[in-house]
């Protein structure tokens, strides 16, 4: 393989450094890939390439970030650093004093850069290709001369915003439906031929859980999303780059064995317990696209009334069937490293079978034409990080996050 | 249907009363069901019954005892009480005063009757049909005119020690291996025919986890038991009987993308720590079976010596990664209802994810020919809980428990 074109170069985002990449890195964040849905399309026969990549590579499980929600692990990926520091604990927040619920999909809730525009200012090419355009504003964030573009979106591009257009001819695919495979098939169909055509030092694919929101590891369905990234991950590994894959969070069933979603309405609990409208939960999954997931994840805030017993409620939530923790702000802060100033007075997490909602008619299942699957808990935290290179250097004892990715892959490859 | 023909008579056991039954009863105890195998089942088309039971009846998650293995939940079934009453909680125990491990696998370890028993000596025919044998004279214990056999020892019974012979030929099937799924469909086969044959009050149907651990849900071969279960299943309550079902424990992936065993290898870190054989791990899943799963479970217990610091051994046991809960003796008994004297000085549990092993030398994974799916934490402890009829009168903030499914089938079927 070729060496470091720029031995000893390095850029410096939020206090770690990175090494200059010795050739094109493609780091690729599989939303909702629980490992197991890796481990089953290997077994079936599917997935020949990523067999091959665990074996001449590394398999390693790593811990996102709780909320194990899309954005705040996004973003941890692309700064190396959890929400603590960049802010985004999830896709939206409640503005206590102006009484408004306010989304933090826009650039300027990031409290911090990113290393891939740290590495965009430093002359790399950058190209950044997400699946929906919720998550596109904040990965590109700061970055000037960077590819940067939505599968949703592609028919829209302009060089301005978007730092290339033309992207549906490149590719030769149909623009894809925003609820599809298509949608995340398009990120990778579009990763190989801009490999091909521009060859960027770093690649940030991001795609969406769709498929895994629907299909358990090793069903027809999911094989399928694994067979299709399997084929262009080959693809990507014959032109020589370096390939890192992790997950933005797992994925489980919170279903009973009927299918039916265990589901703890916590809005309706509050008020019955200390009166209606007097507590204010929080669902920070909730975001325009709520077909697949009916809003319904293992993570809730709440924002409570000044003068009522917390101790005592916080006691009752934890008798709740299906509640795995109840913190205050300042524990579920220092636990999960969450900003304090963007969640609740309380964070409740459900256990793996359950998930959390507000009050039944706020959440509608009319989309869910499967049993439900979710996330957003501990339950999903653990996540796969494959690497097809192998790596060295890593402290045994070392707890390994999937924002450490590009660490792994910068500093550790061997 | 019929009126119970015995209305106001019940069966007192272990503190708990039950109505006698008002038409037989089928009580399943699927080894290592979790749930997602029967909703994955239902939404391949492959239980069309389980999807009528489920709506015609009731579906419902319970816990199942933690340790979350075999033997202790199926004792608890048959009991109505935790492991800390009846005693059974896990295949073997050291025994520190003449430092021997001892296997739990006979009817004197057992410190109460069973209720089967006590409906047994109450003139209700009870039959018990078990995969394996370990668990058949533990059943079995008490009842002096039942029908009491297992599967893998079919070709050996005797009226003196089984209530019945000739099952072979009953069920016209041969002998199954006893590492197949064959085993436990003898298992639902011999039930079918004797109830059609004798039709007993009470049938007690416990299968093997064979097919759990090395199959997940949806997975083809997953489904080859869910249809097969289901057509017996079918066939039994098109008998007139009432079929409650639950299980064991779930079963969880133990693996990492790659299938790779996530393995905490706990008398090697003891050792490494406090001196060579200081310490004495127990990994309670062990017993004469250990092909499927290696003797590698989510749970174990360790016995340590004097004058060490237990507070600093027990802090840097939390840290490792994978673990999930680390208690002391005390606390282990009073959180799992566990007996004290036959659990070590602090009880260990793994992640989701993670199994406890004890050193490489002592696991033999030459017969894992599938990516380790396992059990025995807090994350299988969630189990279906299903009845082909409705039920009424269950509190609804009621803690349900695998062992209560007797009381929810005579007690608060509609």
């Amino acid at each position: 393989m070729s060496s470091n074109p720029n031995p000893g170069r390095t850029v410096t985002a939020n206090g770690r450094e990175y090494r200059w990449m010795d050739r094109p890195l493609v780091i690729v964040c599989v939303d909702g890939c629980e490992a197991d849905y890796i481990t089953q399309a290997i077994q079936a026969g599917v997935a020949p390439y990523l067999d091959e990549m665990c074996k001449k590579g590394a398999s390693l499980l790593g811990e996102c970030v709780v909320p194990s929600f899309t954005n705040p692990n996004n973003l941890s990926i692309v700064t190396g650093v959890p929400p603590s520091v960049h802010g985004i604990c999830g896709n939206y927040f409640y503005d206590r004093e102006n009484d408004e619920e306010v989304m933090m999909n826009d650039a300027k809730y990031l409290r911090c850069e990113t290393l891939i525009a740290g590495f965009s200012n430093a002359g790399a090419k950058v190209t950044v290709i997400t699946a929906k355009d919720k998550l596109r504003t904040l990965l590109g964030k700061g970055m000037t001369t960077a590819m940067c573009f939505s599968a949703e979106k592609v028919d829209q591009l302009t060089e301005a915003q978007n730092g290339i257009t033309g992207v549906l001819e490149l590719v030769g695919r149909p623009k894809p439906s925003v609820y599809s495979q298509d949608l995340s098939e398009f990120v990778f169909a579009a990763g190989v031929k801009i490999m091909a055509k521009h060859r960027p030092d770093i690649m940030y694919l991001s795609t969406t859980d769709y498929v895994q929101h629907k299909h358990a590891p090793g069903t027809p369905k999911a094989n399928d999303f694994y067979r299709m990234m399997n084929g262009y991950l080959a693809e990507l590994d014959a032109m020589g780059v370096t390939i890192a894959l992790t997950a933005d969070h797992g994925m489980n069933a919170k279903t009973d064995a009927a299918g039916e979603p265990q589901i703890i309405y916590l809005q309706d609990w509050f008020d019955a317990r200390i009166g209606t409208g007097k507590a204010r939960v929080i669902l920070p999954v909730t975001d325009p696209y709520v077909a697949h997931h009916g809003s319904l994840g293992s993570f809730a805030t709440a924002y409570l009334p000044e003068g009522i017993d917390t101790q005592k409620v916080y006691a009752e939530l934890r008798k709740l069937s299906g509640v795995e923790l109840v913190l205050s702000r300042a524990d579920a802060a220092a636990q999960f490293e969450l900003p304090a100033d963007r969640i609740g007075d309380v964070v409740i997490v459900s256990e793996r079978l359950f998930v959390l909602g507000t009050s039944p008619a706020r959440h509608d299942l009319s989309g869910l034409d499967a049993p439900l699957r979710s996330h957003g808990g501990v339950s999903e935290q653990r996540v796969p990080i494959l690497l097809n290179r192998r790596i060295e250097g890593v402290a045994p004892n070392r707890r390994l996050r999937n924002f450490d990715i590009f660490d792994l892959a910068l500093n550790h490859a061997a």
